[in-house]
C-alpha cells in the first residue's frame, strides 16, 4: 500500500472535521512538518491544551467551509449546464439564486481565517494553510460566478436554446468535465492526494482540446448559426475553461502546500489561456 | 477642506514608502484605529521599538508592490491595446513578456507577507491589511494576465488586425479606460481616498456601456467581418471588462479596510459580469 493509498483507505475514519485536520496531519517527505495523529479525545487530554483544541477545530472548519463550497460549485456548473442545454429557465434561476450560497460561505471563511489568525497566531505550515485557504475561497467563489454566467446566458435565450444542435455534445462534455475537475478538486481538498491533484492537469488539458474544438467549430466556413450564437458560444466556452482553470489551481495550492514546491510548472493561474484557434503560421497559446 | 482634500493634500510628504504605512495612519470615523504620525526617525525613537520599525518597514514594501503591481498592468493593458490596434508584433510580444515581472512581484510579495504574519503576528486593523493585500495582489496578478491575452490576440493575428476600423474606437477606448481605471486603482491604495474609489464605480459603469455597445455592433444585421472576428471582439470585450473589475475590486477592498464596510454593493467580484445585448424582452444581466 503507497502512502497515497495509506491516505485514502483510512479517508472517514476521522469524520467531517477531517480537511485541515488531515492536511495539518500529513508531513512532506523533506520531514519537516508535525505529524499529528487523527483527532481523538484522548489526545487532546494527552496534549493538555484546551487551546490547541479549539484552534485545531477552527482550522477544520475552514477546510469544512472550501469543501462545502467546492460542492456547491460544482453541482452549480452541473445544473447550469442542463439549463443551457434544456432551455430549462427555472432551473437556470436556481443556480443564480444559489450563488449567494457560495458568497455567503466565503465571506464566513474570511471572516473565521482572519479571527484564527488574530487569536492563534499561527506559524509555518499552519500559517501556509490559513493563507492558501483564503486564496482557494476566492477561486471557488469566482468559479461560482462562472457557473451562474452560464445560467444567466440560459436565461438571457430562454424560451430560445443558446447553444445549437451540433455544439450540444461539446458544451455537455465541457460541463461534464468541469464539475468532475471540482469534484476532484474537492477531494484533494480532503485528501491532500498529490498524485489526484497532478490528474487535474491532465484532465485541464482535455479542457483545453474541448475548447480548441469549440473554436474549430465555430471558424469552419460552414457556420450556419449567425453571429449571436457565435458570441454565446465563445463566452461559454471562456466560461467554462475559466471554471477548470479555478479548479486545477485548488488543487495546485493544494500541492504547494503539501510539498512546499511552487515550481512554474505547478504555479496556479498562469498557464496561458487558449485563445482562437491560430490562423496558419499563427500561434495558439 | 474635507477630509479626503486633507489626505491629498500630504501626500508626497512621506514619499515612496507611504502606501501602507499611510494605510495604517488613516482612522475611520469609527474611532477605532490607531492614528500614527508620518514617519520620521524621532517618532520611532519615541516609540522606542526597533520590531515595531521592522514592521512598518515590512507593511511599507508590501504597499509599495502592489503600487508597482498595478503600475506594470495599468501600462501593460495600454501597450496591449496599442499593439492591437496597430498590429505591432514587437510591442505585442514586449507586453507577453512583461508580465513575468508582475507574477514574480505577486510571488515577492506573497512570501513577504507571510513573512511578515509569522515574525510580527499582527491583528486587527494591520492584519486585515495584510490580508486582504494578498487579494489584492491576486487582482493585480490575473489583471496582468488579461493584458496579456489582449497582446497575445495581437500576435495571433499579426500581420493581420484583429480589430476592424469601424470598432478601432471603442476598442481604443475600452483600453484607455482600463488603463485610466488601474490608475485610478494604484492613487487609491496610496492615498486611500474613498471618494476616489466610488468614482472608480462609475468609470466601471462607462466600462459596462462600451462593452454593451461592442455587443450591440457585433450583433447588427450589418455585422460585416465574420465569425473569426466577432469571437476575437466578443473575447477583447471580456478582457477589458474583466480588467476594470479587478481594478474596481482593489479599490473596493481599500474603502472595506478604511470604513469597515463589506456591504452588498461595495462587495468586488460579485457584481454581475455583462453578457451579450439580451434578445427583446431578456435579461442584460
Amino acid at each position: 500500500m503507497t502512502e497515497t493509498d495509506a491516505y485514502r483507505a483510512d479517508r472517514g475514519t476521522v469524520g467531517f472535521a477531517a480537511p485541515v485536520q488531515r492536511l495539518v496531519g500529513i508531513g512532506s517527505d523533506r520531514g519537516e512538518w508535525p505529524v499529528l495523529a487523527p483527532r481523538n479525545p484522548e489526545n487532546h487530554v494527552r496534549e493538555g491544551s484546551l487551546m490547541r483544541d479549539a484552534y485545531h477545530e477552527e482550522l477544520d472548519s475552514i477546510g469544512d467551509s472550501l469543501v462545502e463550497m467546492a460542492r456547491l460549485v460544482g453541482s452549480a456548473i452541473g445544473r447550469a449546464t442542463t439549463a443551457i442545454l434544456d432551455s430549462d429557465l427555472k432551473l437556470a434561476e436556481s443556480v443564480i439564486e444559489a450563488d449567494q450560497k457560495v458568497d455567503e460561505l466565503q465571506h464566513d471563511l474570511e471572516a473565521k481565517a482572519i479571527a484564527l489568525l488574530a487569536r492563534q497566531q499561527p506559524v509555518a505550515t499552519d500559517l501556509r494553510i490559513v493563507v492558501t485557504s483564503l486564496r482557494m475561497s476566492a477561486d471557488l467563489e469566482r468559479s461560482g460566478d462562472l457557473a451562474q454566467h452560464v445560467a444567466k446566458l440560459a436565461r438571457l435565450r430562454f424560451p430560445n436554446r443558446a447553444v445549437p444542435q451540433d455544439l450540444h455534445a461539446t458544451i455537455l462534455e465541457m460541463g461534464q468535465l468541469a464539475q468532475r475537475l471540482m469534484a476532484k478538486a474537492a477531494e484533494v481538498v480532503i485528501t491532500k492526494d498529490v498524485d489526484l491533484a497532478l490528474q487535474l492537469e491532465s484532465d485541464d488539458d482535455a479542457m483545453d482540446l474541448l475548447h480548441r474544438a469549440l473554436f474549430q467549430h465555430l471558424l469552419d466556413d460552414r457556420w450556419k448559426h449567425g453571429i449571436e450564437t457565435a458570441v454565446d458560444v465563445t463566452l461559454l466556452g471562456r466560461y467554462y475553461e475559466r471554471f477548470a482553470d479555478h479548479a486545477v489551481a485548488v488543487a495546485k495550492r493544494v500541492v504547494f502546500l503539501v510539498t512546499g514546491e511552487h515550481a512554474d510548472e505547478l504555479q496556479p493561474d498562469i498557464q496561458p489561456d487558449i485563445q482562437p484557434a491560430p490562423a496558419p503560421g499563427g500561434d495558439g497559446a
